[in-house]
């Protein structure tokens, strides 16, 4: 990936002299941004622009060359690939658009393209993007036009839109902070965000990164690269709801993921999920300061009001206050004009107008080892202490970078004044609003402390035979069965050593009695074939049966149904299953997603599930640990632990059985989704045990 | 409250010829904002500042005066009122710190001044404030410096912290947005933000309502204001946490209320809650457009990212977005550069480089009957298609204003380019990001169909002879009972008709045992002494009692208890219930607020209140509309409607129980807090029952 942006030369193909050619602005940037190397200009017309002269064709160059940056119609890119690889030139970024986000025909040319690249070992970004960036060699190849008036920072941008990625730049020129390379992606046929991505986190220039989505390309190795990554990223995942996937694929071909999914997924490896350019800036401006390495915060601020509102949005973000030293106070106190404000944490320090004592109240207490952060509020207008206020703003900055404790820095004032603050302090972010602050501190702290993350490798796996479920899913395949049957779901747990309700088989009344007299009464009995989607529903499910007299009635009420929906089947079997009434009911679903694989949800059954939403997702494999967190992060959870009287349910039992649910669903991704419910979770050391299954088949 | 903003003459009393003097900046605003009136300037030390003279005092100044800015030492109050009051000035701007905010020294000196007020007629705004503005006749008397870079908008502000509300103004500047009055109204020991607010509502210069408050001066006035006003009101209330509430009361001696009884009361009369200055500029944003007058919404973006974006914004605020007519969808293919995109709503024309076409659609669009509003993204970079961009964003505005419906416009684009735009276009908001775009337009569009709220006097009044309930309440204050006997409190809720679960008393197991065969079996028996507060966890609860034995057996065991708790009680009385085993259990409660008043809260029992929290609250009284709100708001009410084929409860029955309960709350404020757990909802047609009461006394 190194290649896109470190290129010597440069070949920028689909430029006329006509004024309204786009790929001339490619020719512009790269002047623009100060590229250090060699440029050569392509298209058929020939000419000349901007003293370059325009080859007619690649070939026609007399060098070496290795990028090209393409903006011709999409029809002529197989040609010019041709070219392109018989030249040696080894990356492109290919600009035009009318590939498969318009449809089949784009499709088609699109797989001409990955077959020429595959030829020659062409590498290529895009098509229907607006290419490269990178601030450090002046490399620029957008067709969207814009002035160099950006800084050298630490953030590298993917974005699948050239757009929404250029109006970042345009958001970042305005807050002076600067980026360090940037990737427009469009289609990403060949490369996609992962690949520029894990490049960005080894890249030395490069130390948070922020990708625009619209589809994302393989979710699991998106995490893989997550987990193993020191630098924060940031992703807005738009096209989240349906009209948006309707304009995403025509726009950039994405499909959209379910939402539940996108957010489980990032929490799990700790990528940070923003919605919005608002969200986007507090994001890229908490990482832009020294990390927040713990909780304790200290606010000060020069307005009553504004330490109100700081310390709403302290208490938010679930900030602690560290006191102020007694003495300290004392001393400050003393020093105030008025003395008509009580001193604390928050600080008001509205009745203060001494600038150097302002000063040494940050510098000594981002000094104090019980401070990991603060939040200033500097109000002052355009009128009064200007001067005063700015080269307090200037120090601020220094204590916090020679500290390297964050200092989020309010600066509230006019327009003008806050402008020439923000070119007075490149790189540095600051902030206008006390909330955006405590949440960009917020920000930090949380990524400082994700740590506690489990990747996929610390899931244990566990030593299974798989020879039963194989074969089992092998015989459903050859019947084309739709859903295993609850027999076949069952068999396929026992194998993990999933526990379950005992249950037997009965083929007749006889046997139900018997089979239900062994097993101890109350029984359960269950239709079990694959034709019954809700056994409930049809009447399949008969609980409580007390005597051999009513096991016998009810395996001839169920043979009865069985006839009707299964009238082909040669036996009629069901499940008779000892009743498991107390415990509580949970429940624990899979199923395999387009985008993450494996996902495993769970939460507590009946109402919780239907009324209040309250499930947690993860996408598998599953460590304890994030079992665990599952649980923790499910709001009815607390009902495990025994609310009002009643006991605490065995959580390690259940625990157990997520991890093996986890470890059944990535080794058999032929089962679509799977559905355990109820599990009944018993008493504290006495387990928990699956009542019910199903398995649907992909 | 008129008189406060056009007074023909104003005296700034505190003014000394001292560089660091504060009160000279009133007399700088004054010039600066061009106030139209007569200006007297005050100090002991005498001299002159910007050629006025500054008299000793206010009464040597030789002519009548309407208004005092005042800002001296907090001691010299009294002594400056008491002359305003000889002079006959009756409207006082006290902008001297030094008061409650700092404790009890201060209370006392406010005392004197509200003696002072009252003895001369005088109002007075403040203290520790900074005081007004208003921009249509430049009066100005802050102490905090403001340059006049501020139109004349149609919105007022009312501001408990002079910095909180001066940043507002700077913001409202660098939008270019303007503002027509201004108040800073610090410990509004006078004039509050309802008196204010009232006025500002009957100003024809206001159209919108800002305040920001840390305190809530009279919650039920602000509500009845808020019924009663057809100008959108907004509301930053802080001071929501512990530390905030600390320095709050330092700042201007504020309280803080409980959020929830703030967020339900806020709703309840529409007031819209803003939480930090960007919700806050949205929203005085969305109020500066023509209304939202329905849902149904076109997007239209030149980059196919921001119609992702927009997309994802109008699906999350719920917008519908209304197809194009097939035709007029061609007609635009046609005319597209390129041919790359496919068009929908949202509409990319990121191929579309015909801004008179652009501004066709836009015209067309809004001009469609079956549009109510318009999302549009346009953008550029500072260097093509400049001034054709500048230019349609005026035609873009132009079109919104005659057609009376709102154009929600982004220019997402450079800083030069929308501070130039936003300097063309004063007053006309727009917009940086879709999302901020899409979330004015919904805020818009619920201020417009607020009407189906209810008033306080929709709430419909049963008649109830209060004698009872009356003689109930004084013969327990007599006895300095802190709450109720069950008995007493069954006696009340009948006397409001509220329906209680059959019951008896009973003073000896004979009595039990005859009651509970008149009431029929199952019974529960009950302790009903007000030394138990909670009847459960004392043992004093006894459930499903089957017959004469054990009721009889029951009474013994429960006047075991009364002996050791309430060893002085002359007789053990025992309360005979009939056991409701049906029905789903549901909580009403009520409390007095200390800022709201009478206030009802409701959920459903047991674990969904205590795990998911899921409590609906208002103030009362509430109407039969209002109560049904209630219970569509908690997301367990899903449950009363009948899940998993349970019948429905019902909820007419549970209505007509919360508005007797409601009423009974604000007939009797004696009753601080009040308990109904459970009330169990019968199924529909049945009713619902009271199964047990506790209510505190304040």
């Amino acid at each position: 990936m190194k290649d896109f942006f470190y290129p010597e030369s440069v070949a920028v193909v689909g430029v006329s002299p006509s004024p309204t050619n786009l790929a001339r602005a490619i020719v512009y940037h790269l002047n623009e941004f100060r590229y250090t190397g060699k440029i050569y200009l392509v298209g058929p017309k020939g000419g000349s622009f901007m003293d370059y002269p325009i080859y007619p064709t690649i070939s026609h160059i007399p060098e070496e060359v290795d990028l090209a940056a393409i903006l011709t119609p999409a029809s002529t890119l197989p040609e010019i690939m041709e070219m392109c690889g018989h030249k040696g030139i080894k990356r492109l970024v290919i600009e035009s658009a009318g590939f498969s986000e318009l449809g089949d025909e784009g499709k088609e040319l699109e797989e001409q393209l990955v077959a020429i690249a595959s030829k020659y070992g062409i590498r290529f970004i895009g098509p229907n993007c607006i290419g490269v960036i990178n601030k450090e060699n002046g490399l620029a190849t957008p067709f969207m036009p814009f002035s160099n008036t950006f800084n050298l920072g630490p953030l590298s941008i993917i974005s699948q839109s050239g757009g929404v990625g250029g109006a970042l730049l345009n958001e970042l020129a305005s807050e002076n902070l600067g980026f360090n390379k940037f990737a427009s992606i469009g289609n990403k046929l060949d490369t996609d965000e992962n690949d520029l991505l894990e490049y960005f986190l080894e890249d030395s220039g490069t130390e948070t990164a922020f990708l625009y989505l619209e589809g994302i390309a393989d979710g699991r190795r998106l995490m893989e690269i997550a987990f193993r990554s020191n630098k924060p990223i940031l992703v807005h995942k738009s096209n989240t709801s349906e009209a948006s996937t309707r304009i995403a694929r025509s726009h950039t071909g994405s499909l959209s993921a379910s939402e539940e999914v996108v957010n489980a997924a990032f929490r799990q490896c700790s990528i940070h999920r923003v919605t919005d350019m608002t969200s986007t800036l507090t994001a890229i401006k908490a990482h832009g300061l020294p990390p927040m390495r713990g909780n304790r915060l200290a606010v000060i601020s020069r307005s009553g009001g504004h330490a109100v509102v700081a310390a709403d949005a302290a208490a938010k973000y679930s900030f602690v206050l560290q006191p102020f030293p007694e003495e300290f106070l004392r001393m400050v106190e003393g020093r105030l004009r008025a003395g008509v404000i009580r001193l604390g944490n928050p600080m008001d320090l509205g009745d203060l107008f001494d600038f150097d004592l302002f000063h040494q109240i940050v510098r000594d207490t981002l000094g104090r080892e019980d401070i990991d952060g603060m939040l200033v509020v500097l109000n002052y207008n355009g009128i009064f202490f200007q001067e005063d206020s700015r080269n307090l703003a200037g120090k601020i900055k220094e204590i916090c970078l020679q500290g390297q404790k964050p200092v989020a820095l309010c600066l509230v004032t006019t327009e003008e004044e806050w402008r020439l603050n923000r070119r007075n302090h490149p790189g540095f972010p600051m902030f206008t609003d006390p909330e955006e602050a405590a949440k960009a501190l917020a920000i930090s702290r949380d990524f400082y402390h994700r740590r506690n993350i489990s990747s996929f490798e610390e899931a244990k796996t566990i030593a299974v035979d798989q020879r039963k479920p194989l074969a089992i899913l092998a015989e459903a395949k050859t019947r084309q069965a739709q859903q295993l049957t609850t027999v076949e779901s069952f068999e396929i747990l026992s194998n993990y050593s999933i526990p379950l309700a005992s249950w037997r088989q009965a083929r007749s009344s006889q046997e139900a009695a018997a089979q239900a007299t062994a097993l101890g009464f109350p029984v359960a009995m269950k239709v079990v074939g694959e034709g019954f989607v809700h056994k409930s529903d049809a009447g399949g499910v008969l609980l409580d049966l007390n005597s051999e007299v009513e096991a016998r009635d009810g395996y001839d009420r169920l043979a009865a149904i069985i006839q009707t929906t299964e009238s082909q089947a040669k036996e009629k079997v069901t499940l008779v299953q000892k009743m498991v009434s107390q415990g509580y009911e949970v429940f624990v679903g899979a199923k395999q997603d387009p985008v993450f694989g494996p996902v495993i949800l769970a939460g507590l059954g009946g109402v919780y599930v239907e009324v209040f939403g309250d499930v947690a997702f993860r996408v598998a494999p599953v460590s304890a640990a994030e079992a665990r967190k599952m649980f923790a992060e499910i709001r009815g959870s607390q009902i495990l632990k025994g609310v009002r009287g009643q006991p605490p349910g065995d959580l390690e039992a259940l625990i157990d059985t997520v991890q093996r649910i986890s470890q059944l669903v990535c080794d058999l991704p032929q089962i679509q989704e799977l559905d355990l419910n109820p599990i009944k979770v018993l008493p504290k050391g006495q387990g928990c045990l699956v009542v019910d299954c199903r398995m649907v088949l992909s």
